[in-house]
């Protein structure tokens, strides 16, 4: 398959990260060795990449000495031993600056670490520091460019995570995805990007901007690597009632394990597929169903899914222009223009039509529930095309929207390469609830991309 | 106290539902014989009372000797064994008319049970049929009478249920509240009323009319009466997101216990106290509370309770537009004023301003949690005095729909008694979740009340 081409040096260069916490684990290799690998990337090219809101050498060293001092004593090790983790500047770290990419919270500090910071640290993650959000998580870009191609954008709204990640600055990184905001910057970048069910990770303590759909996501440059760090972080909290009191799936042992039979996978081309999709995506993609075999089908999305962007959208900008009515009272026109106008159009929402938009993902799931029970995942691309020359634009989400809210997990795998060598992402959906088979399934999926045994 | 005169002779007489149980378990009191006295209280007393929507005499008498026979072959017998249950005609039951007190819904017959008609058949009651709604469960009265009184409102919206129960057609009756449903009609027609906390009892199968406040209660004579039907009911249901997977509370037992020390009540003065409660009630509820001397003290409610009526009414009225569309649309002036003003109003409302009110419970709740740190349950009138005369208006919730809105649960104790000879409810408030402490502190009350040992 010509569109699966290798990945930039550094990222075929880049260890697996099983690899790595076995290594942190065992002693063979030190955390204070490994940051520093990392800290020298992030010196030599964030001038460039700009993948950083806060980021200081000094306490990411302290961390990782403290760490290997743990293990020298012989104390129990959490499950991210030693494992540096990029967090974006959307999710409260305690006595750490969290901006949320906005102009009106410079010099925010909170007081709490978010839930999610709270597992990173029982589990003996390193907190490598800070990555740059576009403005409120929404669609106002932020200083982060492509570390494939610096004059294209990473996608948005996570966008210093995916592009950290990609540029081997950090081995795994957290982000958010309330339309395409973990999948679309993953494609982008050239990583796994992984957005869970909706409810797995709880959200205290992370920007709220529309919590019906606002779902936090992971970075790495596997699906086992996702599925390390996704694992730790599930959860139930009182303060996130989208969470419930449910056991966290093994997702890393389901990345590892073999599928019982080789997964099939339902081909769905999403709406705006016709217009929207670049024609070398659409070429790359249909080589890849091909290669597939009797492993990959073609499935018709239901008609209903036709105004699911649109429904989707409404509860999007109905919610932030509540949750940001501080920001847009307080700041006005020095917010992003594309910010001011969500807010407004969100503010003209009835709730009647809220209401109904938010009762629609109970026909979609319905529909979504009994394709799933033909393939092990449906599979679509991750984003229209590779990433879009520009950096004030973080390119169009319209494959990405549907899948959050719907609330199934998703995880976009770094398989394809365009002719000028910009990655684009293969996006696999999953069941709800079955964040780890759907995970089994995509090792399998970008092992035998690889040419790897499946 | 002289607010604590006597019931309505039929009152007095009626067995208490504890007792009921225990004969038909024990084989001492066939089904067969019970019902016949409720069949004949009915035919004796419904064209004047007008509590039944549905009712047919040989389909209790069926299910009496079905049950009959089940007790003497000595097979295993349900927690409700041959207790009759009157149902609101807005919980569908399988082939059995269900009509939701709207003309437009006339002949309309359900094809499966509600949750919790499954729960009640498979527990032994008797379904003794439907009781008379309010059109859709709002304020546009049906033809229920009050039994004390047949001058005088029962109270509404589920006032078919409170009337049959105080009148002795049925010992239990089952209702809904989204104000002041279950409270205000108990208030009025001298009941116990019961609405647990919220998401405590599944909601399948029963008309929505705000899900984000309707809340399934139940009838009985006293405290124990309602905590055996209630603590059959509770459970979780897929289809209900607003009910969870927890353990169903012990609630008679709690009902049949003493308390470890006498309960302490906290006086509160809902907003509406000084323009809306009658003389005679505030000054017999003066009484109580002094008669209660150390075991009840005053507690402030703080400023923010104030606006939480007309952000109850907002949330109200937006998910009446959105849930009744279809009968506005299709009834258009045939639905009552009422009820079309109420659904034009919540055609306005906005996204924005939704979302608001419904994170107001979060603040009230906060600070009722503190609040019901200093006292067993808060005490406070169940409506602004007796029934008022005439039937066209159901009386105000004014004292009812900020426990609703909070999601506290609260229970109705029919101890006082207008000069005029009506019942005056005393309302008890617990904390959300614990409701078989409510249920403690309410039996004792009640007892206390009624002059027996506590």
């Amino acid at each position: 398959m010509d569109d699966n081409a290798p990945q930039a040096d550094h990222m075929v260069a880049s260890p697996s990260v099983t690899l790595l916490r076995d290594r942190l684990a065992s002693g063979a290799l030190d955390a204070s060795v490994l940051v520093e690998s990392y800290i020298a990337r992030i010196e030599a090219r964030e001038a460039d990449v700009g993948a950083w809101a806060w980021f200081d050498a000094d306490f990411v060293r302290a961390q990782a000495k403290t760490l290997d001092a743990q293990r020298r004593a012989g104390l129990p090790l959490g499950r991210l031993h030693g494992l540096p983790v990029g967090l974006k500047d959307v999710i409260d770290t305690l006595r750490i600056p969290t901006e949320n990419g906005c102009a009106g919270d410079a010099g925010r500090v909170p007081l709490r670490d978010a839930f999610i910071v709270e597992r990173l640290k029982k589990e003996g993650a390193i907190l490598m520091g800070k990555t740059v959000t576009t403005e409120l998580a929404f669609m106002h870009p932020g200083k982060t460019a492509n570390p494939h191609n610096l004059a294209h954008t990473p996608g948005g709204s996570s966008q210093g995570s995916a592009a950290a990640v990609a540029d081997g600055m950090v081995p795994l990184a957290i982000g958010t995805q309330t339309g395409g905001s973990v999948i679309r910057p993953a494609s982008f970048c050239g990583v796994t990007g992984y957005k869970p069910t909706f409810g797995a990770i709880p959200r205290r303590g992370v920007l709220a901007q529309s919590p019906t759909l606002d779902t936090i996501g992971v970075f790495a440059s596997d699906p086992a690597g996702a599925a390390l760090l996704a694992e730790v972080l599930f959860g139930h909290d009182i303060d996130d009632p989208a969470t419930s009191l449910a056991p966290a799936p093994a997702l890393h042992t389901a990345a590892v394990s073999k599928p019982p039979l080789p997964p099939v996978f339902g081909f769905v081309r999403p709406p705006g597929w016709d217009e929207h999709a670049d024609p070398q995506l659409k070429e790359a993609f249909n080589e890849l169903i091909a290669a597939l075999g009797d492993q990959a089908f073609e499935l018709p999305l239901p008609a209903v899914f036709r105004s699911a962007a649109e429904q989707r959208k409404l509860i999007n900008f109905a919610e932030m222009a509540y949750h940001y009515y501080p920001y847009a009272r307080d700041m006005g026109d020095q917010l992003g223009q594309v910010t001011q106008d969500a807010i407004n159009e969100g503010n003209a929402v009835l709730a009647r039509d809220y209401q109904s938009a938010c009762d629609m993902p109970k026909v979609l799931n319905a529909a979504l529930d009994e394709l799933l029970t033909r393939c092990d995942a449906l599979i679509c691309p991750s984003a229209t095309g590779p990433a879009p020359r520009g950096l004030e634009d973080t390119g169009d989400p319209i494959f990405n929207g549907l899948w959050t809210f719907c609330g199934t997990p998703c995880i976009s795998l770094p398989l394809l390469t365009s002719v000028e060598g910009l990655p684009m992402g293969v996006q696999l959906i999953g069941e709800r609830g079955n964040d780890a088979r759907l995970m089994r399934s995509a090792q399998w999926l970008f092992n035998w991309a690889d040419g790897a045994p499946s």
